[in-house]
């Protein structure tokens, strides 16, 4: 079979048009691919949510790829290891209840767990602002490219509506401090200290509807909280991704 | 059970410098990370051949993300599909013949199944130039680590030793330069214009040992040819990793 | 009419799809948004061929916009005097057969003409390369976004199939450079002194298919020809965008 | 004729410093070329009122060109047909009471109808400061070459009187917000979350004199009462500018 | 003997590993490797308290390379004196109790002490964040490479715990400034003007535990008591050293 | 007396504007103020020769102004005395035939005896080609505003017309470099080593027309000739600027 | 004479070490080398008093070589006319008590007056601090490289005594800010709207001694005062300058 | 005793002033303070030959501090552990004939010697071109600051003279390469692949005077030569400066 250029680029650009068009209205978007939004999209998939992950760089994956200073490995706890199995990431132990597992593999298993979830994907993608309309909830998001905005040029966003927002952008809590600039509604407190057991053992507490229409998780829902940040141990985030996943798909019933 | 911060950080030293230590001698060491080497690893992987991909930036996946100017889908001709299979990555068909995949599902499936197959991954992580001694073949590797280099800073390499290089640079054929400028016997033609079609029927021709131990792979592979480009059409590279994966297994027989 | 932002975001998204899905082929490519490329898309628009106008910038027009040192004037001469009517614009005569017209105008009233008959625009995209395939005939454009060049990224382009390319990129002739570098069938000669009445007097003359299927015109057909460069006078670019249109429609009669 | 470099560099240069020796004097000054600010010139001009266009940039258009997310297409409400109308925009309807736009068509005909109503441009010019005498009146413009801004230059800036200054910005604002800086009786709000709707039902009501002596349109009026942003949708632009000019227009008669 | 690059590799990852894992665990961190740090850690270590030099950039001696304004000499008063015997460092005298040095012998002489009192340095490393658990107390440094951050990178740090860790970091009292920006407890008054006299005699009183575990020393503590600063003086830099070292030594006894 | 910005604006723009369109024509124009091109101008202003001195920074002094390394001194030698006398510029004898003078001054002193001899200064402002027409002489400079260059932006230049141009950029040679490339008739050697006695005893040897309508005058001269560098000794450099007045008045006749 | 390089760097050398140890102390330091500086320094030499004058960069002049827009003029009014003629500036009159100068010969006879009044000029020189000791008084200045400062290398300054500092900065008002953010007894206003007529009557009244030692001038006088500015009209600087002169003459009498 | 900052100032500046205009005559220049040129320098102080030592950074050391790829230690095989017990480093031994050292602790100590034995260091100096006279020597090395080049600032170079200059500059071989642009007399051949054992066995052989006055050492002899490069193993680099210290001693006896 003789292969046309313009065939290739016309299949890419139907298929993707027809997506973008679909997801212009979605039940949830996940801000972040790091680990707790790559969980939480992958479990809204699973429980059969539409739902789009918008990704700022071109991967996914976060903070997940370096591993602890570049040192390609994660750990995560006792708590989590659930899920490790549950995305088929493999583990060895590191004394009682660390488990180190390698960067790549863990991107690549949640990502891969997203995808036969039928999560729709948006790398490239940066959120501009948010749209509240007048039941002052946050309703939809007004993206545009990454690239746009790194070459500093003056381009309008586009506008897609979600039932919810999840903001997984890790300590930046991007969605969070934009809906905190404009409204009195929302305080966002900073990260504090490293203390790391206290992160995780805080995180899936503040791990909840921070505004409506708006859930935040990961690093993002402690930095809301002003508590503590940890390092490259992710059990954590995993935990809290499922959590904020549980927390729309009970409002959103299928 | 409580956590605790160094333990995690030494959890990740000790294990990583387990397997550093460990991988200053493999049998290959793929170069670049994109469709072509990371096929090649996962199947170089599968055969038991203990392989490293080195990769230079901080996500494995290469120029697969992005899809075409930015719509994340590939398309993948007929002849590769069984790779799209074998991966597991589900596609569309658009006409007769081409298959239209998620670029984030191939990415992460791909690198899913070299994890599987054993394969160890160096992001963040350039080579800086190739060690060749009295034997005249490039038998080992000289590598950094890449935010050295953006920072311009003066910090000295590591070599690491391995019996065959697969240059899966894409169209900067990177280690295949490196051998041109300090040597006759190696000369990279460049690419020549679009022509998917030749380019992709001409691709597994040109994936072979171009220097004693230098196998080109992918897009790398026409570079040196003086061959054809393509598009965001990703079947044959997937078959050139594939093949350049089989050549040298031939001559490493497990 | 209650407005939706939604609904705003499908009608761009819909309508621009369904253009680009129709211009992935196109009788004309017009590369560059200069005097020359955007005379040679109107007049080739009104004669009812399929026109689309490739811009790398987010604006058309070129060096018109800041006449000479930032004061917003050019300077026609006698002969083109025509073509600023045909466009409507108007000008006032400074010395025998110097007109002077506002820079702005200049730029709105050519690019409306060439709205008015039917041309397409694709701004902010690069041409990356050239599609030449078995007939050795230039017979499409690889394009992408110019923000993922600038911002550096690595994303796959599209490629759109035409007829006849025009370069019509300025002393920069970009199309045809790629077209030097990679086949030994075309020589750039580069611009040579500035000598006004030289170039414009050479420019009809050097505005000419110089390679099957790539036209040049304005200073671009200067630059292959090794010919002298123009100041602020812009009466030769629109004639030579004329005399390219002219040269096209005479191979695709409508 | 015998081309002569050095008359045409006179007929430019003797051309424009007629011009701008005029312009230092001025009924109306309008900052930022995007769509209300033209619209705004285009109509003042119209009425027969003497108006400088001033534009940061080397091209006017704004954020028309990149219509949404880069893909050129712009829309309009019913309210604002009329203006595309008046203006020779073609548009297609897309459901009730949307019209769509092309980008550059958009564009290029309201700076031509601003042309064709003698307005004057200005471009490359920033407004470094204004001038505000005993009166306390926004009375002139403190102006210089942007480039000489660009490069960090300290180059002192010249001076305009106007008897207006319309602050065309955009959600930049930056006359009132220099204003406000200086001047505890301006205070500029911010813009709000987008709402697109209640963004174009109030942008009228804020077009107005918020200063004596200036005058916001368009985006720059939301952002002084802080009032919710707006995508591409670019009725409420086009009718600001519109209403902005009927307000001076008001004040200076003819 | 045959040299073999991968022993050579694997010597220096096998050495550093060990003393890394070690180091994960010290008596004392000092953060800065100019003349107050390395004169603190080297006297720490004479004590035999473990001790960690942490030094941003690849060289230490920091503000004492450079002499003032790039004359390599530094001047020591008849107070400090007995500390550049001490370390082995030549002078001359110049006028009355003026001492000046050559910088680069300065550094390298204080540097050489703390090598052979057993210091480790880690240099091209950043203190991101320090670790403060239940007790209230800075307890550990959260570290990162210097390349990472340089390259703006997103990667995890790693976390080594230390009884004491002393901030050295001069004017910018870098650790310092993390405490106070997350805790209400610290407050860092900035420095006040140049005053050598009063800088010099207050040095030593202002060089103490400022938060519980935090000694702060040289410029860093002058900078957290509002102090004024000194040029390139450095003797009550190195007797602060001093200080710091036997307040950290009083608190650990061997 | 009320000051009125505008017309102080009006006064500068229409004095300029004067000077500018006088100076479209003139006798010669010198490229470069520093010491050779300020004396050249000042010398040929004497004469009574139309002069425009075209320098590319914001200030004329060019590598006068920061001495040697910064210490702001220059030296000159025996032979060069009566032209520091001549300008009025006060020195010291540094040992038998060397004579030390202040940089400021001699800048200053220069430049005012330019200023004083007529010449008009176009500072900020490139030099981007030469005008050469069918007589084969370099007639005209194609010139641009700095900052349009600084800031990349795409203006078109204006011309000037001039009998004779003299390159006075410095080892740059920018104005012979730019014949040489579009050139075969001359060739630019680039200067040799540091030799400063043959430096200077061979600069006025080679202060000569090295192409119709181009002189070289001072460290030009060496590089076009190939000839060895001098440091911060202007002795020769000033000489060499005398000369090349002398040239071109020989020409001119008054 | 053979000339010898060595020779000549030992007489630069020898020349201005001489020079920098002497004015190690001095009697007033002049910051800032634009016209009210310039005249400032100029003048107190006349007076016989001791004085350096310290510019950040390379050339004096500040923004007087620039003109007004890059057209280089200035204007000066009636009242100051006479300092032009001091200086021995030309100029032509522009309407009534409007004197039009070249900005060329203004810099360069200001700074030749000052050369002649034994002023002595560090160029290339950054303040980065004031000497403020028990007295309260402002009595040195802490100087570096300004080149040291833009490469961002952290080299220790020394410190040079003077019985008064002039502030002539302009608009930054770079001392008095300093002298602000460390303490209480200064406030800097910040300059006010452009008004050139309130600015220039203002500004003799605002050029006083703001804080023991430290006398204002220019439009440092006004920012500090909060005061209006104006724009490439320089009378008033140069009456600011010979204002401070007096200030301090009359407090050092000689 | 109360400190007086000025007498500091005074003291830095008379002390090294003094050196200055001693050094400008020298018997030797080492270029580049890596380990090659330390180590030489140190060998020529030792020997009772001037020697200065020019280094472009702020720090001497270069690619020892970074060890390899950030791991703080460095490797030196049997036949240079002398000179690291001359020059007091402690090591470990690994393996057979291997010995690894801190790198800290290698500048530290063989900086120390270097100072020890009189050598005078010049710091932030860059080598901006070598003075060659009749003779046809390099007799001497221009020199500046080298933030002055990082600023990109035009200021004029000093020259000092030496009777042999050393290019210790590492794989750039700065100086070589510098002599081989303006003269056919001197090849440089480049670096070529990577094999430690080949280039340390090389290294003593291609140190040596490559031009009249000019010797290399450490990498630059073997990149002038075309010779392999080594790795993180530094004992070549030692053994090559003591090789260029006894070449040079051997021509200048005492």
């Amino acid at each position: 079979m003789a292969l046309n250029e313009v065939t290739i680029s016309r299949a890419i650009l139907a298929e993707q048009s027809r997506v973008l068009l679909d997801y212009m209205e979605t039940d949830a978007a996940v801000v972040g691919g790091g680990p707790s939004g790559l969980t939480c999209a992958a479990l809204l998939g699973e429980r059969g949510i539409k739902c789009a992950l918008i990704e700022k760089k071109l991967s996914v994956g976060g903070g997940m790829w370096g591993g602890g200073m570049m040192f390609p490995r994660i750990v995560v706890q006792e708590e989590a290891r659930r899920l490790l199995d549950r995305f088929g990431i493999t583990y060895r132990e590191y004394g009682d209840g660390y488990y180190v597992a390698r960067s790549v593999e863990a991107v690549a298993k949640i990502a891969a767990a997203a995808c036969d979830a039928g999560v729709e994907f948006f790398n490239l993608t940066t959120v501009e602002d948010v749209m509240i309309r007048g039941d002052g909830k946050v309703s939809g998001l007004v993206i545009n490219w990454t690239p746009v905005d790194m070459a500093g040029l003056h381009v309008d966003p586009l506008t897609i509506a979600c039932r919810y927002t999840v903001d997984a952008t890790g300590h930046d809590a991007t969605v969070a401090r934009m809906v905190e600039r404009k409204s009195a509604r929302l305080s966002v407190k900073g990260e504090s200290f490293m203390w790391a057991d206290r992160a995780e053992s805080q995180i899936l507490q503040h791990t909840r509807e921070v505004y409506p229409g708006l859930v935040v998780a990961g690093m993002a829902a402690n930095t809301v909280a002003g508590e503590c940040r940890m390092g490259p141990i992710f059990g954590g985030m995993l935990l809290s991704g499922e959590r904020a996943a549980e927390l729309i798909a009970a409002n959103i019933p299928r």
